[in-house]
């Protein structure tokens, strides 16, 4: 019996039936990804496997500089084929970590093979898929229809002019793709190397000539206007922690003269500026009814060396352990007691936190939209079998598990869509084997409904995506 | 096979054999919970199932919330039925939550009923339960006979007359009820508007005069005879976080007047006055053999706006993640170095602390008294078999579970008795899969007398209730 | 069948395959441990189970206190008899505690005996062993032949003669025995009552004239030089947390004059100049290819009427719940930015830091060596089955489990030696769940290379030890 099998992950037959019967045939909604609309809307031709599968895989260069091969075979000079069978030589060093799943899932939904990938067998798969990845049905939309994608959503900066969702839209792409709303260049007052860039993009998309704070405030929000135009429902922030020092417009306004400027920023100013910028962007979610998704937890760039010579997202971020619970606590109040409070999901990065995660969201579930504030699936790090159970689980403990959206790749490939399948295997398998201890009723039209909608109808109803 | 059947939660044969051998028929000692002593006294008949079940319930509240129920359903205007019912159009988004649990043991044990509560249902439900609930058996006293509830301990607050208590004391009620001695009302130095009314009911109370800081503490101190003269042999304190941050009587007693005479009190001297009170109360403890329970790692009223329209304890609450070690420490080690540390429970709110609470109690067994300090069980939103597992487990691993001290409802229901079932079920399959494991030796009646222990005589042996 | 039999701790076909054919018969490499090498060089003769057992372990003591046992009978005064008389009775008490398990393991390995320790055989298994203990093979060098002890590396003061290393290394003592260079006293600037003592023994051992900081840093860099050309490899400091207040040698320069006259150092003072120190003790240790082990994460001490009356290590230290992430990842990347970090090995005491450990390890990774940022085994409280499990599962998902270096005692006993044995079945029981689960691929010559190497083969390579 191959690896990958039609049980793989599937402990009991309860587990089995509720993913074969209940689970596998739902669409995917990615409503969380980086994945970049360029390649969509061309539709992009993947040359070889390092294209699809290793380009820009932190989780791979990680791995593979933990096994001992150099950076060249990561990020650096190596030919494809040599990043790959550098890779290839780290496979069987995963053992128990999920790239060992992940690898195996993907090369079978996406090629059919069956081999554990290793040194030995890494040439003859580079031939094959390469040769594979020749045929229209592995280029971007060849792939979205097979894997029944119906709608992705990337991540984008407001200052984008979004003209490649633009083409997509008038594209024959078999899914719905929107862009996600991510502010972050508005938040780098203490970066003048990016923040004046930024605002200079931001005046060209947006016509908006910024001679102001109040100016900046409007240029973004008829960014936030062209974002729901064209099907964007979703915001997004990369934040290590909350912001909870808040401070009224005219202060904050101050703090950007000063940035624009090239004044220098103080902590506590970047702090009560980012506060208020974190109010405002929840304000016009709010008003249009979209969902903010806020990452929390991360500690980035925690190598010096690395960051000086690679840059950022190269694979050498960690998980941060500082407490989050009163600055996010603090904000969704702030935002509450304004009723300008969105629809919120709240990924968590420290499973130490999930705990913490799961009961604030409950706080400010208002009573009117079901489900208003979700706490996100597995994110990063925690994106594998045994963290997911922990988010799964907590949730369920502390929440209503059935009202919860799902899954989302969160990732740069176009090979990552069997996440969805996996994620699928792992909620069914954790939910199969708590009928089967009598945990859950045996009602399996009850259970395979909840796990149906967990799967996708949640996310269709809750995000009001435009699909 | 009815959902809630005689071998719910018990994996196992060991188990199962544990749990109907030796848990089952062993009395409920619940030396925790917020019952009300009036009721018990008046050996009050409920109405109808909202009164017994809902009135007052903000694990119920949360999940209608998070279900998109509006709080006219939860604690408002609509009617008892209304109410009921949109619970039980709740209870099967619950799945995986421990409502859904808890619901349909209790609707078992109290009414008989097997039926999966939905709202179709709820009607029928409602007519049958409330037909039930007229008989005299389902009177306060019917119920603690019932479930063999030996003995119960409620919270009261020391300024409280007790002639409840003593009214029950005088009673036929079945099983003997004591007070807790809970003196939340002597912290409140930063709220002139509960601390000035709180000292003059204090005064009524105790009959002191209340001139000085030293009568206040006479005042409590006499309070704290009576509560003992009645029975009490506890003391509780809901605490974010341990008070550490120790002065003499000469300040506290200044903090003490400055409150008195409205002046505003800044939060390092609340934090002082506390310390000081917090020592103070485990003197006392300490010298009459008394245990004290701490519970530690709230984060409460989280939500301004149903504070301000609600008030506390109304489903607002979440945990807190606020490093609890250095105070906690702190706290112990003071009431030590002066030979006054009482019998204490810890109770944990944040199981990423478990560890931490396990092995701190280990730094404070004295030889003298066996587990004398005790790491609480599973508490609020980890009073749940995944949360009970990592508090089991905690414990043992880091101390003895053997003492423990088990379960309590920390309920103001009287349908929670069954979470003593729930407990013990839970108990009994960890026991006995780890039997089924070959992790503990196959010696019923050894094991088999631990888990009779943790049900019942650990406690009645530890707390020196005089039952 | 007995509790100890061959089949413990591994629940499938293929965990009991793996740790048969794999596991059980790799040789010991104990890489940390808190071993005397006086008894070593001696090959110590243990006049009773007390002197080989009792004396010195803390995790006995603090069952015992919790157990009500006065201090007479753990750290006291009563017979060595009375003692074990003592601890046996506590015994029955452990059960789920790790120590049920040990105690078990440790008298079937060493003694042959099955019988379940209590009061009412302590008697015979005391008289038993005791006779057994007078044999040739139960000095220390029998001991370690018979249980494949490969090597040993102990913990020593750089200001230590290495007299007993020395007399080991010309013995017949059939396992190699290599110091490990513990510079605590080194540290202690805020305690001259230590400090001083400990420069004038650094003096005696160097023959280094301290009259600078200079001269103090050359006399330590002598002494790893010595450290290492008998063989040592490994350095180890035991910190509550990382320091990362860095400042020159000047400024540390001064802070240890004024520590020398006997000035009064403060607390940032203090982090400033350990900050130094673990700098320049990491550079030695890059120099010569060492690795470093950190423990972090303990709280010692926590009661000061057990630290006044018994001193430190007696079993009164607990769990610490600081954020750690921040301070260590500083550390490593001040060196990593010097191209002076070592190999390192972190050892984490709050299972609630695994993820954050586990993930800060990767941002170290070179892509020289192959794991060079170990995250370290289960420690102290958290080396028993739940720990261990949960330290193997967060290195497996954050990085490669395949590189793990695996177990050590960590113990001041020579019966600890089967703890390697726990680890190993508790290892194979992961392993090979994860088969029969379909979780690994059922390869098992694959999966047991893998075994193997972390039981022995791994930190062979790794540490570099001249074995």
């Amino acid at each position: 019996m191959s690896f990958i099998n039609d049980n793989f992950l599937l402990e009991t037959e309860q587990a089995q039936h509720l993913y074969h019967q209940y689970a596998a045939a739902e669409p995917i909604l990615d409503y969380h990804s980086h994945l970049p609309p360029k390649d969509i809307a061309e539709n992009r031709r993947f040359a070889n496997l390092f294209e699809i599968w290793l380009e820009g895989d932190h989780y791979k260069w990680r791995a593979m500089r933990a096994n001992g091969i150099p950076e060249s075979h990561c990020t650096g000079d190596a030919s494809p084929f040599e990043k790959f069978e550098a890779f290839a030589a780290t496979v069987p060093h995963t053992l128990r970590n999920p790239l060992y799943h992940w690898t195996h899932l993907e090369l079978k939904r996406y090629f059919g093979i069956d081999d554990l990938l290793n040194e030995s067998n890494a040439r003859r798969i580079w031939d094959q898929t390469n040769a594979q990845l020749a045929s229209e049905d592995m280029r971007i939309w060849g792939i979205l229809k097979k894997f029944g994608v119906k709608a992705i959503c990337t991540t984008d900066d407001p200052a984008d002019d979004l003209r490649w969702h633009a083409a997509i839209a008038k594209s024959d792409c078999p899914a719905k793709v929107f862009p996600t709303f991510r502010p972050d260049g508005a938040m780098h007052v203490q970066r003048p190397d990016l923040f004046l860039p930024w605002i200079e993009k931001l005046y060209e998309t947006s016509g908006v000539s910024i001679d102001s704070f109040a100016d900046f405030l409007k240029a973004i929000e008829l960014r936030h206007d062209a974002f729901h135009a064209i099907g964007c429902r979703l915001s997004d922030h990369g934040l290590n922690r909350c912001f909870a020092n808040f401070c009224d417009e005219e202060e904050a306004a101050g703090i950007f003269d000063k940035a624009r400027e090239g004044g220098e920023v103080s902590a506590d100013e970047f702090d009560r500026y980012a506060s208020f910028m974190m109010l405002f962007f929840g304000k016009l979610d709010a008003a249009k009814g979209w969902t903010k998704q806020i990452h929390l937890g991360a500690r980035r760039n925690a190598n010096s060396r690395a960051y000086r010579e690679l840059g950022t997202d190269k694979g050498f971020d960690s998980i941060g352990d500082a407490p989050q619970g009163d600055a996010l606590a603090a904000y969704l109040d702030r935002l509450d007691q304004g009723d300008q409070l969105p629809r919120m999901v709240l990924y968590n990065l420290n499973p130490n936190e999930n705990y913490t995660f799961a009961t604030m969201a409950g706080n400010f579930q208002d009573g009117k939209i079901a489900g208003k504030i979700q706490f996100g699936s597995g994110w990063w790090f925690l994106d594998q079998k045994e963290a997911m159970e922990w988010q799964m689980n907590a949730l369920s403990n502390c929440g209503l598990f059935s009202r919860f959206i799902g899954m989302l790749t969160d990732s740069r490939s176009f090979m990552s869509f069997p996440r969805h399948e996996y994620f699928r295997r792992t909620l069914c398998n954790l939910v199969g084997n708590d009928m089967a201890k009598g945990l859950l009723p045996n009602d399996e039209a009850m259970i395979g409904n909840m796990v149906r909608n967990i799967c996708f109808g949640n996310a269709r109803d809750f995000l009001r995506l435009p699909l």
